[in-house]
């Protein structure tokens, strides 16, 4: 366990209250705890900027049916498969399907994957979100 | 202009060195400054639409070495297990382990999970990302 | 002692020549032995229970390269999405990926979804393993 | 795609009447690839007797309210992680869980993790499964 420092910042009253109610919603038991998980959550975006080793999620829905998407959705995967870690596929309906796609890698690569996956005919919609790797949070 | 009000916090010295290095790269001319637009970011977020069905995933970072981590996070899971569909879990390291926590059900449900899960001692780094289960994109 | 008959099989020369080693190796004195033992050992593994509701996981190795063989996965997977609850997906090479699929359902409908899966061209190895849901040995 | 050999055996009436009955209810077009698959899958288990590299799927149905089991599980899978690929985790109940683990690695360490998991207290049913990494059947 680190050593721990004391931070003292001015904040406008409205925004205080703001945050009181936020960190009661969200169940924390303390305000510095929300505060330092808006740090790490920040430094999470940064490393994805500076084109750091990240971690990823791209995840999208699309219609099966649509004419050769699925080969082309594995391809696009093997093509950058050193990043791809694993799939997750689950079948929503009989024709909708959800995959999660984990990814590792350089920011930019992940990046670029996702927007090919995105710009996919058939795709319904797709989202990356971007993780650490937890080196630096640890 | 509103009152400010003083808002004191603990935080461990190595992300307060973390913080310090971010709000110089960022160019805000103050600590206080940037941690209140990390509050107001955060504020935008939780003005989800809360009753539509959702489909979501819940990246996170943890250490699994974090004494009964693992059992409370699986605890949770089964707490709403309704809402969850699938878990993938990959190991990153002898210590950090990625999970990927594919959700659907209602917004604020997602959500109250997806804080419980962040607010752990032991979770590094989570992020919900929420997506449409398709129906009305079709 | 039963009636003989001629089986003529077409075979690729690569497999034929596994077959010749494996045939040594294992001790037979000929061929013709070895396949019909192959063929009694699957007949025991047939003699399933048919009725009971069971978790199964269906694993393969396929060749994704393979023309339509993805579509052709996961078309079979839809059609039967009651009983599939989730594929994971890991790309083991640019042109391999192993796939395992999570079923639940009455055994002769898992091992149909199996046996058709098995069946498809560039699959290049599957193999069906059948739990139980747990409900009974809780 | 490889050339094609002829391959003759001899085989008891009652046998291939059998052969044939299965041929037909798997769905296979024809019986050379019904007994192809066969030997594919005969070389796959001599792999694993040789030790060689291999893909395997443990199964397992556990009681994640079993005190302590979820972290023991994550523990055994961490301390075997460069063998481990991915582990996706659905919740059958409120209590029960089913775990697949995608492994690869010798078979006889392969073996061992399946044996440590199998004797956990809580783990109602675990089950190995043996594949191919896919190389040498390609």
């Amino acid at each position: 366990m680190s050593d721990l420092v004391r931070l003292s910042l001015s904040i406008e009253q409205p925004l205080f209250d703001q945050l009181e109610k936020l960190v009661r919603k969200s169940g924390y038991v303390n305000r510095s705890e929300f505060v330092r998980d808006l740090i790490r959550d920040r430094l999470v975006r940064t490393e994805w900027d500076k084109d750091e080793e990240v971690l990823g999620t791209i995840t999208l829905v699309y219609d099966h049916h649509r004419r050769q998407l699925a080969e082309k959705l594995i391809d696009l995967q093997h093509h950058h498969h050193t990043a791809v870690l694993v799939t997750t596929h689950v079948h929503l309906t009989q024709h909708l399907c959800a995959e999660v796609i984990l990814v590792r890698g350089r920011a930019h690569l992940i990046q670029k994957l996702a927007d090919l996956i995105h710009q996919q005919k058939g795709v319904l919609h797709s989202e990356l979100s971007m993780t650490s790797t937890g080196a630096e949070l640890h």
